[in-house]
């Protein structure tokens, strides 16, 4: 988008909620998400409506970001994404969506981050990561395709159709190991933006999908490979400004490996010592906690051990996609109210 | 619906969660989401991302059941509704709408309230109470449309279509002053659950309208009626066995008015003493903390200042109205997850 646009466009809403270019945003959000929707709907999907409020179960990997709140001397948590609430359904219904907020604690104000925005959610039964790339490449090109109907918006916030054009689906696909070894990085190294752009750019700026990853720097219950076990069969999709902008991957359906995944997740670890500040759990050991943290799982547990089914799934960060289709430099300015700690209003 | 399968579906979730009926039940609501969006859609509303962290701004009239949390310093607030938002876009789109998660700090559990639930929400420009009210039954008519679509589920939970035919629009409507005369009540009084059923028996077990509340019982930008000062231009719809399901008003666009109406307002007393306890704003007077609080209602002020456009608008109770159809007598049995303090998970 033109570059005094995005300036505009990153300010306080209070400055710029008036202007015929927020609204433009905001006609552009509605498509977008309006995409999302039908996509889901003309292929079956059921919408569930997931919990916001939790105890635990709404976390992703980034426990260390889950915002809390508390009712009399219960801690209740804000969840983070849906995920475990919409695989709960699949082994009778195989398609389920969800689409609402998720929270992240992120106290750093940067490009990229905020502390609430929009994920669109899937999971499917008897899926896997290239079924799962076909869902999200429709409906990327549904949300582009309903973009492009929008001239007059386009036109304001100065966004080219070419730009649109380049980034329709199908996307190139590499493994994480290729992507580590062409920027010379160790194994097990996290990709920070710096090294997902760096891809983009490699990738002629075209989204890029990068599967297999490290287990251990992913959320417990992605799949383990079987015959690389270093590695899960997950796939992230990287854009370009924005970067990752959707997490997918197969899930565990071997209750054995999940639970043994859980119990030695870094996730568990940082939320039993959230659980240790609770009301009540003063004075309890570290593996008394822990074990109050794989409790709160074990609904969750008890579906995957009855229902063993093949499943897989994915978030998109919808401002995050929405920030690439705009070529905007800033995800503030990728959403009529994309929450920062400083941007509160 | 039938009483042992409402027994079932008030449980844990955590215990149905694998049921025929807990399934039949999403797909029921799933249909209800789509119904509300799909009409949206149809009749030219944009679909905007209400934010849901917000320094005040997301609160209805009862900020005492207000969730808080906090980032560094900086006390935030759950919203309750996205209303304040959706006005904002009015002036230059006519029409707007959201959907999404409304919490609630409720301490009782009882048949109901939830802590977090469903809400529908539309705002739309050169609008009256009684145009507001062909969009309700409009998207109440396409609710039951789409739920008589599914026989199985249906069938499953033991709902009549009968009586889902006696719930189609059109709806009686009522003034206030007549409701609590038929019912034997004083001026001023807010009306029970009970006496919201009795009405809706009185009305032979039909949704009924009530409009024209006293203004000191209501949100503070209901436009105040002209002839009688005394009541604001409201309606709420009562529906059988859920009672209130709807809340729908013009909004003030007179500043003056508005403004005055903000300063006198409960909610902003409410306000004042949460904002006592927020870091920084100790040693305040009442009046300076009062003054805080209107000043997080400037961006909305000013926009009612600059575009002081009629319009009006309302918010569906979604799990309000689905109990109805499901002829539930508890909220818990009327949502995959409708929270409360004892059945988080």
């Amino acid at each position: 988008m033109k570059p005094e646009i995005e300036a505009k466009l990153i300010q306080r809403r209070e400055m710029i909620i008036d202007s015929e270019e927020f609204l433009a945003l905001a006609h552009l959000e509605s498509e977008i998400t309006v995409a999302f929707f039908e996509y889901c709907r003309e292929n079956g999907f059921l919408c569930i409506d997931v919990p916001h409020l939790t105890r635990a179960t709404g976390a992703c990997e980034n426990f260390d970001t889950i915002f809390s709140t508390e009712i009399q001397d219960t801690i209740v948590y804000l969840s983070q994404t849906g995920q475990l609430y919409l695989e709960a359904f699949l082994h009778k219904h195989p398609k389920t969506f969800c689409i609402g907020p998720s929270f992240r604690k992120e106290e750093r104000v940067d490009s990229r981050h905020a502390i609430e925005f929009s994920l669109c959610e899937i999971e499917v039964a008897n899926c896997d990561l290239v079924q799962l790339r076909e869902h999200a490449q429709g409906i990327i090109h549904k949300m582009l395709f309903n973009l492009r109907k929008c001239n007059a918006e386009l036109d304001l916030l100065g966004i080219e159709k070419s730009w649109l054009d380049s980034l329709e689906p199908p996307y190139n696909v590499m493994t994480y190991e290729q992507a580590i070894n062409s920027l010379g990085l160790p194994w097990g190294s996290d990709l920070s933006s710096d090294n997902e752009q760096k891809l983009v750019r490699i990738n002629e700026l075209k989204p890029l999908f990068v599967t297999h990853y490290p287990q251990e720097i992913k959320f417990f219950n992605m799949r383990e490979n079987r015959d690389d076990p270093r590695v899960v069969n997950s796939m992230d999709l990287l854009m370009p400004y924005a970067g990752e902008s959707l997490g997918a991957a197969e899930r565990e359906e071997d209750c054995q490996r999940l639970s043994r995944r859980l119990d030695s997740s870094l996730m568990l670890k940082l939320m039993t010592k959230a659980i240790a500040k609770e009301p009540g759990m003063q004075g309890k050991s570290y593996e008394e906690l822990k074990q109050e943290g794989m409790k709160r799982f074990e609904w969750y547990m008890g579906i995957v051990k009855k229902h063993p089914i093949q499943h897989a799934g994915f978030g998109m960060g919808k401002n995050r996609l929405f920030q690439s289709f705009l070529g905007a430099k800033e995800i503030r300015a990728a959403g009529s109210f994309v929450v920062n700690k400083d941007n509160l209003m």
